[in-house]
Protein backbone atom coordinates (compact mmCIF):
# COMPACT_ATOMS: atom_id res chain seq x y z
CA UNK A 1 0.00 0.00 0.00
CA UNK A 2 1.30 3.70 -0.77
CA UNK A 3 0.61 5.27 2.33
CA UNK A 4 0.68 8.39 3.93
CA UNK A 5 -0.16 9.13 7.57
CA UNK A 6 -3.85 7.85 7.23
CA UNK A 7 -4.62 4.64 9.08
CA UNK A 8 -8.64 3.74 8.22
CA UNK A 9 -11.11 3.42 10.64
CA UNK A 10 -13.37 0.19 10.53
CA UNK A 11 -16.24 2.41 9.17
CA UNK A 12 -14.07 4.00 6.30
CA UNK A 13 -12.63 -0.01 5.73
CA UNK A 14 -16.21 -1.12 5.26
CA UNK A 15 -17.63 1.37 3.80
CA UNK A 16 -14.59 1.40 0.85
CA UNK A 17 -14.94 -2.49 1.04
CA UNK A 18 -18.70 -2.28 -0.51
CA UNK A 19 -17.74 0.79 -2.82
CA UNK A 20 -15.49 -1.81 -4.65
CA UNK A 21 -18.16 -4.78 -4.27
CA UNK A 22 -20.53 -2.50 -6.23
CA UNK A 23 -18.63 -1.60 -8.71
CA UNK A 24 -18.04 -5.21 -9.30
CA UNK A 25 -21.42 -5.92 -9.41
CA UNK A 26 -22.20 -3.19 -11.82
CA UNK A 27 -19.29 -4.64 -14.23
CA UNK A 28 -20.91 -7.82 -13.83
CA UNK A 29 -24.51 -6.54 -14.89
CA UNK A 30 -23.06 -3.57 -16.74
CA UNK A 31 -19.44 -4.60 -18.35
CA UNK A 32 -16.76 -2.55 -18.74
CA UNK A 33 -14.56 -0.64 -15.68
CA UNK A 34 -16.75 0.54 -13.06
CA UNK A 35 -16.01 3.52 -10.18
CA UNK A 36 -17.89 4.29 -7.51
CA UNK A 37 -16.63 6.95 -4.69
CA UNK A 38 -18.49 8.13 -1.54
CA UNK A 39 -18.33 10.78 0.66
CA UNK A 40 -18.14 10.78 4.47
CA UNK A 41 -18.03 12.89 7.36
CA UNK A 42 -15.84 11.22 10.00
CA UNK A 43 -17.40 7.89 10.52
CA UNK A 44 -20.55 8.62 9.02
CA UNK A 45 -21.52 8.26 5.01
CA UNK A 46 -22.62 11.13 3.55
CA UNK A 47 -23.17 10.22 -0.18
CA UNK A 48 -21.99 7.46 -2.46
CA UNK A 49 -21.97 7.53 -5.99
CA UNK A 50 -20.88 6.41 -9.34
CA UNK A 51 -19.44 7.19 -12.52
CA UNK A 52 -22.09 8.86 -14.96
CA UNK A 53 -20.54 10.25 -17.92
CA UNK A 54 -22.28 8.40 -20.02
CA UNK A 55 -25.62 9.28 -18.48
CA UNK A 56 -25.00 13.02 -18.28
CA UNK A 57 -22.91 13.05 -21.45
CA UNK A 58 -20.58 15.15 -19.30
CA UNK A 59 -16.78 14.12 -19.23
CA UNK A 60 -16.11 15.58 -15.54
CA UNK A 61 -18.62 12.94 -14.01
CA UNK A 62 -16.07 10.82 -12.38
CA UNK A 63 -17.44 9.12 -9.51
CA UNK A 64 -15.52 11.25 -7.00
CA UNK A 65 -17.18 14.46 -8.36
CA UNK A 66 -20.70 12.68 -8.98
CA UNK A 67 -20.04 12.09 -5.15
CA UNK A 68 -18.94 15.44 -4.00
CA UNK A 69 -21.43 17.45 -6.39
CA UNK A 70 -24.57 15.19 -4.28
CA UNK A 71 -22.27 15.89 -0.72
CA UNK A 72 -22.63 19.28 -1.78
CA UNK A 73 -26.17 19.47 -2.60
CA UNK A 74 -26.82 17.21 0.36
CA UNK A 75 -24.94 19.41 2.82
CA UNK A 76 -26.06 23.12 0.98
CA UNK A 77 -22.19 23.69 0.68
CA UNK A 78 -19.46 23.18 -2.19
CA UNK A 79 -17.15 23.41 1.31
CA UNK A 80 -16.71 19.70 2.50
CA UNK A 81 -13.72 20.67 4.61
CA UNK A 82 -13.32 18.10 7.13
CA UNK A 83 -14.89 15.09 5.11
CA UNK A 84 -13.14 12.29 3.41
CA UNK A 85 -13.22 11.12 0.07
CA UNK A 86 -13.26 7.35 -0.71
CA UNK A 87 -12.95 5.71 -4.25
CA UNK A 88 -12.69 2.32 -6.11
CA UNK A 89 -9.66 3.62 -8.09
CA UNK A 90 -7.35 6.36 -7.24
CA UNK A 91 -9.01 9.26 -8.55
CA UNK A 92 -7.49 11.39 -11.39
CA UNK A 93 -5.75 14.76 -11.59
CA UNK A 94 -8.98 16.11 -11.83
CA UNK A 95 -10.77 14.40 -9.22
CA UNK A 96 -7.91 14.91 -7.22
CA UNK A 97 -8.13 18.62 -7.55
CA UNK A 98 -11.84 19.02 -7.72
CA UNK A 99 -11.44 17.46 -3.95
CA UNK A 100 -8.94 20.55 -2.81
CA UNK A 101 -11.95 22.69 -4.26
CA UNK A 102 -14.00 21.32 -2.09
CA UNK A 103 -11.35 21.48 0.59
CA UNK A 104 -11.00 17.93 1.75
CA UNK A 105 -7.89 16.69 3.01
CA UNK A 106 -8.23 13.09 3.42
CA UNK A 107 -8.31 10.46 0.80
CA UNK A 108 -8.89 6.85 0.64
CA UNK A 109 -8.35 4.44 -2.23
CA UNK A 110 -8.30 0.80 -3.67
CA UNK A 111 -6.29 0.35 -6.83
CA UNK A 112 -3.60 2.36 -7.18
CA UNK A 113 -2.02 3.85 -10.49
CA UNK A 114 1.04 2.43 -9.90
CA UNK A 115 -1.02 -1.38 -10.45
CA UNK A 116 -2.91 0.03 -13.09
CA UNK A 117 -1.11 0.81 -15.72
CA UNK A 118 -2.11 3.08 -18.62
CA UNK A 119 -5.39 5.11 -19.18
CA UNK A 120 -6.49 5.83 -15.62
CA UNK A 121 -5.26 9.21 -15.85
CA UNK A 122 -4.29 12.01 -18.59
CA UNK A 123 -1.00 13.50 -17.07
CA UNK A 124 0.08 9.70 -16.63
CA UNK A 125 4.15 11.09 -15.79
CA UNK A 126 2.68 12.37 -12.68
CA UNK A 127 2.28 10.19 -10.11
CA UNK A 128 0.25 10.95 -6.97
CA UNK A 129 3.29 11.65 -4.95
CA UNK A 130 3.91 14.16 -7.25
CA UNK A 131 0.35 15.98 -7.27
CA UNK A 132 0.68 15.89 -3.58
CA UNK A 133 4.16 17.42 -3.16
CA UNK A 134 3.07 20.04 -5.89
CA UNK A 135 0.00 20.97 -3.83
CA UNK A 136 2.34 21.49 -0.59
CA UNK A 137 1.44 18.51 1.15
CA UNK A 138 -2.13 19.94 1.57
CA UNK A 139 -3.85 16.38 1.81
CA UNK A 140 -2.98 13.28 3.21
CA UNK A 141 -3.90 10.13 1.36
CA UNK A 142 -4.07 5.74 1.30
CA UNK A 143 -3.99 4.49 -1.77
CA UNK A 144 -4.05 -0.02 -2.10
CA UNK A 145 -6.54 -0.45 0.91
CA UNK A 146 -8.90 -3.66 -0.90
CA UNK A 147 -7.21 -3.15 -4.33
CA UNK A 148 -7.21 -7.12 -4.63
CA UNK A 149 -10.90 -6.75 -5.07
CA UNK A 150 -11.00 -4.54 -7.91
CA UNK A 151 -7.67 -4.94 -9.62
CA UNK A 152 -8.32 -7.49 -11.94
CA UNK A 153 -11.89 -5.45 -12.92
CA UNK A 154 -9.90 -2.60 -13.84
CA UNK A 155 -6.98 -4.39 -15.40
CA UNK A 156 -9.34 -6.77 -18.04
CA UNK A 157 -12.39 -3.89 -18.33
CA UNK A 158 -14.64 -6.24 -17.41
CA UNK A 159 -15.44 -8.29 -14.26
CA UNK B 1 1.77 35.26 -24.78
CA UNK B 2 2.72 31.59 -23.53
CA UNK B 3 2.29 29.99 -27.17
CA UNK B 4 1.94 26.85 -28.49
CA UNK B 5 1.75 26.35 -32.22
CA UNK B 6 -1.73 27.41 -32.07
CA UNK B 7 -3.09 30.76 -34.09
CA UNK B 8 -6.21 31.70 -32.87
CA UNK B 9 -8.70 32.73 -35.99
CA UNK B 10 -10.39 36.26 -35.81
CA UNK B 11 -13.71 34.00 -34.74
CA UNK B 12 -11.90 32.85 -31.62
CA UNK B 13 -10.31 36.12 -30.81
CA UNK B 14 -13.54 37.78 -31.14
CA UNK B 15 -14.75 35.15 -28.81
CA UNK B 16 -12.45 35.44 -26.02
CA UNK B 17 -12.52 39.11 -26.02
CA UNK B 18 -16.17 38.77 -24.85
CA UNK B 19 -15.85 35.92 -22.65
CA UNK B 20 -13.28 38.42 -20.93
CA UNK B 21 -15.93 41.54 -21.20
CA UNK B 22 -18.55 38.98 -20.09
CA UNK B 23 -16.72 38.69 -16.89
CA UNK B 24 -15.78 42.14 -16.20
CA UNK B 25 -19.43 43.09 -16.44
CA UNK B 26 -20.12 39.97 -14.03
CA UNK B 27 -17.00 41.38 -11.60
CA UNK B 28 -18.39 45.15 -11.97
CA UNK B 29 -21.88 43.40 -11.08
CA UNK B 30 -21.43 41.22 -8.88
CA UNK B 31 -17.93 41.72 -7.27
CA UNK B 32 -15.51 38.84 -6.94
CA UNK B 33 -13.58 37.08 -9.27
CA UNK B 34 -15.62 36.01 -12.33
CA UNK B 35 -15.19 33.63 -14.82
CA UNK B 36 -16.16 32.75 -18.08
CA UNK B 37 -15.67 30.19 -21.04
CA UNK B 38 -17.26 28.76 -24.02
CA UNK B 39 -16.55 25.61 -26.52
CA UNK B 40 -16.74 26.28 -30.04
CA UNK B 41 -16.86 24.15 -33.22
CA UNK B 42 -14.44 25.64 -35.63
CA UNK B 43 -15.55 29.08 -35.79
CA UNK B 44 -18.42 28.41 -34.19
CA UNK B 45 -19.82 28.95 -30.61
CA UNK B 46 -21.53 26.32 -29.34
CA UNK B 47 -21.80 27.58 -25.77
CA UNK B 48 -20.50 29.49 -23.05
CA UNK B 49 -20.80 28.96 -19.43
CA UNK B 50 -19.63 31.17 -16.11
CA UNK B 51 -18.23 29.35 -12.88
CA UNK B 52 -21.29 28.23 -10.51
CA UNK B 53 -20.02 26.43 -7.81
CA UNK B 54 -21.99 29.06 -5.68
CA UNK B 55 -24.99 28.47 -7.42
CA UNK B 56 -24.62 24.06 -7.27
CA UNK B 57 -22.97 24.23 -4.30
CA UNK B 58 -20.36 21.48 -6.25
CA UNK B 59 -16.65 22.68 -6.33
CA UNK B 60 -16.18 21.16 -9.74
CA UNK B 61 -18.70 23.77 -11.69
CA UNK B 62 -15.34 25.62 -12.63
CA UNK B 63 -16.62 28.01 -16.06
CA UNK B 64 -15.04 25.16 -18.06
CA UNK B 65 -16.64 22.22 -16.75
CA UNK B 66 -19.49 24.14 -16.96
CA UNK B 67 -19.44 25.18 -20.40
CA UNK B 68 -17.69 21.48 -21.51
CA UNK B 69 -21.35 19.82 -19.56
CA UNK B 70 -22.93 21.88 -21.70
CA UNK B 71 -21.49 21.70 -24.63
CA UNK B 72 -22.00 17.65 -24.11
CA UNK B 73 -25.77 18.17 -23.31
CA UNK B 74 -26.46 20.06 -26.19
CA UNK B 75 -24.38 17.31 -28.88
CA UNK B 76 -25.37 14.30 -27.10
CA UNK B 77 -22.16 13.13 -26.41
CA UNK B 78 -19.79 13.31 -23.79
CA UNK B 79 -17.13 13.41 -26.32
CA UNK B 80 -15.83 17.01 -27.82
CA UNK B 81 -13.11 15.64 -30.22
CA UNK B 82 -12.49 18.58 -32.76
CA UNK B 83 -14.09 20.65 -30.56
CA UNK B 84 -12.34 23.83 -28.46
CA UNK B 85 -12.36 24.91 -25.18
CA UNK B 86 -11.80 29.03 -24.38
CA UNK B 87 -11.44 30.63 -21.09
CA UNK B 88 -11.38 33.88 -19.49
CA UNK B 89 -8.68 32.56 -17.26
CA UNK B 90 -6.02 29.68 -17.24
CA UNK B 91 -7.67 26.32 -16.74
CA UNK B 92 -6.49 24.57 -13.47
CA UNK B 93 -5.63 21.09 -13.02
CA UNK B 94 -8.99 20.13 -12.73
CA UNK B 95 -10.69 21.74 -15.39
CA UNK B 96 -6.99 20.83 -17.67
CA UNK B 97 -7.86 17.22 -17.12
CA UNK B 98 -11.32 17.13 -17.61
CA UNK B 99 -10.75 18.88 -21.01
CA UNK B 100 -8.59 15.91 -21.86
CA UNK B 101 -10.66 13.38 -21.13
CA UNK B 102 -13.33 15.08 -23.12
CA UNK B 103 -10.97 14.84 -26.01
CA UNK B 104 -10.61 18.43 -26.61
CA UNK B 105 -7.03 19.11 -27.68
CA UNK B 106 -6.81 23.18 -28.73
CA UNK B 107 -7.32 25.27 -25.67
CA UNK B 108 -6.77 29.17 -25.20
CA UNK B 109 -7.55 31.27 -22.36
CA UNK B 110 -6.94 35.10 -21.48
CA UNK B 111 -5.10 35.41 -18.03
CA UNK B 112 -1.81 33.35 -17.17
CA UNK B 113 -0.88 31.51 -14.01
CA UNK B 114 2.38 33.62 -14.56
CA UNK B 115 0.80 36.43 -14.44
CA UNK B 116 -1.63 35.64 -11.82
CA UNK B 117 0.34 34.64 -8.22
CA UNK B 118 -1.07 31.87 -5.81
CA UNK B 119 -4.83 31.00 -5.42
CA UNK B 120 -5.87 29.91 -8.91
CA UNK B 121 -4.96 26.26 -8.84
CA UNK B 122 -4.58 23.16 -6.58
CA UNK B 123 -1.01 22.27 -7.52
CA UNK B 124 0.69 25.18 -7.95
CA UNK B 125 3.94 24.00 -8.48
CA UNK B 126 3.40 22.73 -11.69
CA UNK B 127 3.03 24.71 -14.84
CA UNK B 128 0.90 24.15 -17.63
CA UNK B 129 4.03 23.20 -19.81
CA UNK B 130 4.60 20.73 -16.91
CA UNK B 131 0.88 19.48 -17.16
CA UNK B 132 1.49 19.55 -21.39
CA UNK B 133 3.93 17.17 -21.09
CA UNK B 134 3.22 15.23 -18.64
CA UNK B 135 0.01 14.25 -20.79
CA UNK B 136 2.34 13.64 -23.46
CA UNK B 137 2.18 16.82 -25.43
CA UNK B 138 -1.42 15.66 -25.85
CA UNK B 139 -3.03 19.25 -26.28
CA UNK B 140 -2.06 22.75 -28.25
CA UNK B 141 -2.53 25.76 -26.11
CA UNK B 142 -2.21 29.25 -26.49
CA UNK B 143 -2.47 31.61 -23.28
CA UNK B 144 -2.42 35.02 -22.72
CA UNK B 145 -4.82 36.17 -25.33
CA UNK B 146 -6.85 39.52 -24.34
CA UNK B 147 -5.37 39.03 -20.84
CA UNK B 148 -4.68 42.22 -20.57
CA UNK B 149 -8.31 42.68 -19.93
CA UNK B 150 -9.16 40.37 -16.94
CA UNK B 151 -5.46 40.86 -15.46
CA UNK B 152 -6.49 43.53 -12.88
CA UNK B 153 -9.76 42.05 -11.94
CA UNK B 154 -7.82 38.57 -11.08
CA UNK B 155 -5.51 40.19 -9.25
CA UNK B 156 -7.78 42.51 -7.12
CA UNK B 157 -10.32 39.93 -6.94
CA UNK B 158 -12.58 42.76 -7.80
CA UNK B 159 -13.68 44.87 -10.78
Amino acid sequence: MTAGPVIPSAAEDRLLRELCDWALDLARAQGGRQFTAAVMRGDQEVVRARNDVAETCDASRHAEIAAMAQAGRATGSADLSGYTLLSSCQPCEMCLAAMRWAGITRLIFAARQEALGEGFSQFGRLTIADLHAASGGAFEYLGGLHEARVLAMYRMGKA
